[in-house]
């Protein structure tokens, strides 16, 4: 199922935000964390609602934790809704 | 797909000490985040591969956010490795 929704679609930019800073494709973040390229694509979308091992995947893929992304996560949310 | 892996095992942890800090059954937990309560008991088994809106829906229910949750699970993890 597609989903569409604030929190999975900050997700999916901060994901992508973060492979951006590290200068990898998509192809090269779906090989590090062992996640399929297309199944990227969808979570950098908002598309998927990620579960928690394929959170700890892709933390472990860009160098960082699960918290720490989620942190960002909220911290993003919570910026755009002072504006 | 029932799981089990560490990371699921104390993130399930996590959520029934925290239900139990407030005093509260799997039944209450259920209607306050509105996931099915056998699927309650599932998580706190670390029997599920949680997926973020539920990770965001107990987290509110809960009193506090996805990354706390996930900080507290790093942070059990981190020290079972260092005894």
């Amino acid at each position: 199922m597609k989903m569409n929704d604030e929190f999975l679609r900050v997700f999916g930019q901060v994901i992508a935000n973060r492979r951006h800073k590290m200068g990898i494709s998509q192809e090269d973040l779906s090989s590090r964390a062992g996640i399929n390229r297309t199944y990227i694509g969808d979570i950098e979308r908002g598309a998927r609602n990620v579960a928690l091992l394929n959170i700890k995947r892709l933390s472990l893929a860009l160098g960082t934790t699960p918290s720490k992304l989620l942190k960002e996560v909220e911290n993003t949310i919570s910026r755009s809704n002072e504006r």
